[in-house]
């Protein structure tokens, strides 16, 4: 599979797992994984997933906009950039958001080294 | 300096000198630098500063909103994830922006192996 094709198989799995049960996405996660929550800095899988555990909303639905890739270097990492909208049940705007993810190769697989996400207040 | 002071002097220094003449922004990058630019990709140094050159618009203004950075991996690379708003001149209203930059070091300093930019249209 190709970069491209790579990265927008983990976007549609990303947000489809945590729009269904987002607990379950520390699978993703290693321990030198870290993610900056709206400038919350979080490392490791564990830590990662209670943050979003901790959410304060219960159902949710992301919509991508945008998917932008590129190779990160020679270790075969890739940087996926993405664009689009988070709508919270019983909230009648959705949020617009952007998240980046540097995805690292791991035993036939990727997991997610960095992950960064920020909601843009329109 | 730790990351996060790199990370505020890089983006102070990349966007000051956008909006003050981008074309002197090639010395950022390198041959295997790669810039995604509302989608489209463009690889190089050289190809990159006359894409930026290539902008319909010729006076602009950055303002940053939030600066995020992460560690890339053990090869000292860092990630800045920038959002903002861009106001060209003539025109009413801001842009909304994200961008994204892999920095890598290089003889005392850093240079952009990786930019992924997007308008984040409200």
């Amino acid at each position: 599979m190709d970069a491209e094709t790579v990265s927008k198989a983990f976007v549609e799995h990303y947000y489809t797992t945590f729009d269904a049960n987002r607990g379950s996405l520390g699978s993703l996660y290693q321990e030198t994984s870290m993610l900056t929550f709206e400038g919350q800095q979080i490392q490791g899988s564990q830590n990662i997933v209670a943050k979003l555990n901790s959410l304060p909303f219960q159902q949710c639905k992301h919509t991508i906009t945008t998917v932008d890739c590129q190779p990160s270097g020679p270790a075969g990492g890739m940087l996926v950039f993405v664009s689009g909208s988070l709508q919270l049940a019983g909230e009648q705007h959705a949020l617009k958001f952007s998240q980046m993810f540097h995805l690292m190769p791991a035993q036939n697989t990727f997991y997610v080294l960095n992950d960064i996400f920020r909601l843009n207040y329109a």
